[in-house]
């Protein structure tokens, strides 16, 4: 008995009928094997693909080598541009060829990336409008069900990438950017973790224009109830957060724009 | 080991409880198999039959043969409405006698109706308030896990259908309804996709009361951001969009409302 | 092939990835064994500990002997309060020792608390925010995967309860506690159902200092649309609602809140 397991990360909106389309492929019975699906993520701002690659790369290292990550944030359905499969730190990702995958196979390894194009991986009648159901998850299924990656398709030695700012790493101040904020408001950036303890247990943050004090914690409970926290969050990168309260409402700013921290 | 699939319909709401309790009773282990249940949907409105009926409808030729569709939008529940089973196209669906499979049984093949009676089917203790989890939920386990379609209780002859005025195709003009609007404002008619063949490739969209010039496309991609346009939806209607904005919000009108494309 | 089932709350949010990352650890592929995850909501409002204690309680018996609860709602994440692992009435529940746990599991049995200690039952790295993922998920995986819930760890003799008030039962009046209320504005209390044959088919709704008049029915179809109900909810207790309507806003009050039903 095979078993497997795919995330699926998508723009389609929550409670999407399109979801449930894309799973009716995916969880088609398979004879000797069983596949489970893990959402995601279906509310990513529609088209906004770097809030999606963000989103993905956040969650992928809580997953078991050997899943099959299915993302679908796709401005460009129907076009030319080129469907991938990339291998990377023993998982696999699906998705459109428009940076979307790009941060996520970075954070799990050196990428290896495939043009999805073996016709045995996607529907005999392909929607023009509906990759997602058509292309990406019958690949992501087979994948995941044993056909090997390296007949999927030529290799690609020029996927599109995100443009992206790196973090920057001076004495005593850490700039970055705001990749994620949660339901509870934290604000998630691409400042690694292990740079905090460059700081003191006080620190500045700029953001929005303005400086506000924090306390370097451990834990939200090791704050008082309302106080400005940063800490390592639980996807290893420098978290801003106040305790019991909303550090996006707080500090006025969300994904994409600058962050300082410094002593 | 057998295997199956099960989609889930209902106006419970998104995140509810009762949700989750009938998935209790669908995927409580059996030995020797494994369901797998696929959500099409909870935020279909209250009580609003039709609404579940036409995304049931939209979404079930994505599923395998053999998948078992439960649906539960029942304003009738613990009344003397009866609870039915249909075979259709190799598909089975289970739900209340209210119109809600209508649609659906019909675009899988020529359905067979039976009433849900057989004792086995349902639980020994039957709550007035929950049918869904009482009487459909276990019915829909049985059949997926083998019991027999034409055990489950004797033939209908008579369900209730969904009062429905069908689509009209005259010279360069189409006729119908909208059905269903999506999280992006694309807006699902009940009009053939291959009737659009008719049209020109600039078309006329009358809805509530206004003419609006749009451009039939293959896909989103091939027109112009802010663009009304005309396709072929992913389940075969013509459907009417706007690149990467609101044709709902554009046109003033949804599910329920009379559309028309002309030349 | 062994096969498990369990159930997941907390308070992530709808369409959280924190969801997903903890269901990435407890359907992370296991030879001979499958695991199937229920949503039981994650909706409840950030760090309302008697809010999700009182959900998990209204749905914990829809699920099989056998099934493991996995809960959530923790503001004490990575401070001294300790982890538990319940046993009752062939359930076993998971999560933080806050009271969550006990209404559901003194609803299921007599229940029998340990402290979840044994170091195969966590992450090798657990992270300060992230118990949900790093330690609880593995524990839950595991004892649904068959690991004796006598190894867990020590018993615990004073686990945290919620401070409740039980409801009082006096001559044709019963007092009690709004517990719940759903999408549709339905009020779940703490009265015993079966109280309910102590009043007669009319009876007063006292709530919000205000006092209703209101049928007792077997289910909703059997009131006029718009009229106020008092039935058996489907999970046992008493529950207050309007025939396609909201019983949350026509008596205004809700979780938390005194009612009173009396002849």
């Amino acid at each position: 008995m095979r078993s497997g397991l795919v995330s699926l990360l998508t723009d389609f909106g929550p409670d999407s009928r399109y979801v449930a389309e894309v799973k009716a492929v995916l969880l088609a019975p398979a004879p000797g094997a069983t596949l489970a699906v893990v959402d995601l993520g279906h509310a990513v701002r529609r088209h906004h693909v770097r809030e999606g690659a963000y989103l993905l790369r956040s969650a992928v290292r809580s997953f078991p080598p050997g899943t099959v990550h299915l993302a679908v944030v796709d401005p460009g359905v129907g076009t030319e541009r080129r469907a991938l499969v990339v291998q990377a730190g023993g998982h696999l990702l699906v998705g459109p060829d428009n940076g979307l995958l790009w941060p996520a196979a970075c954070s799990l390894g050196q990428p290896e990336f495939r043009e999805l194009v073996h016709p045995d991986l996607r529907r005999t009648r392909v929607s023009a409008t509906f990759w997602g159901r058509d292309v990406f998850a019958p690949a992501a299924r087979w994948l995941a069900l044993g056909f090997p990656f390296e007949d999927a398709g030529p290799p690609v030695g020029d996927p599109v990438q995100l443009p992206a700012v790196p973090p920057r790493r001076e004495a005593g101040r850490l700039q970055g950017e705001v990749c994620l904020q949660d339901a509870f408001g934290n604000l998630s950036t691409n400042i690694p973790g292990e740079w905090l303890a460059d700081l003191p247990e006080c620190v500045w943050v700029e953001a929005a224009g303005k400086v506000h004090a924090a306390w370097q914690v451990r834990t939200y409970g090791d704050a008082q109830v309302g106080q400005l926290v940063v800490l390592v969050g639980s996807d290893g990168f420098a978290e801003v957060a106040v305790r019991e309260g909303d550090a996006r409402a707080r500090l006025g700013c969300g994904p994409g724009d600058s962050v300082v921290l410094r002593a």
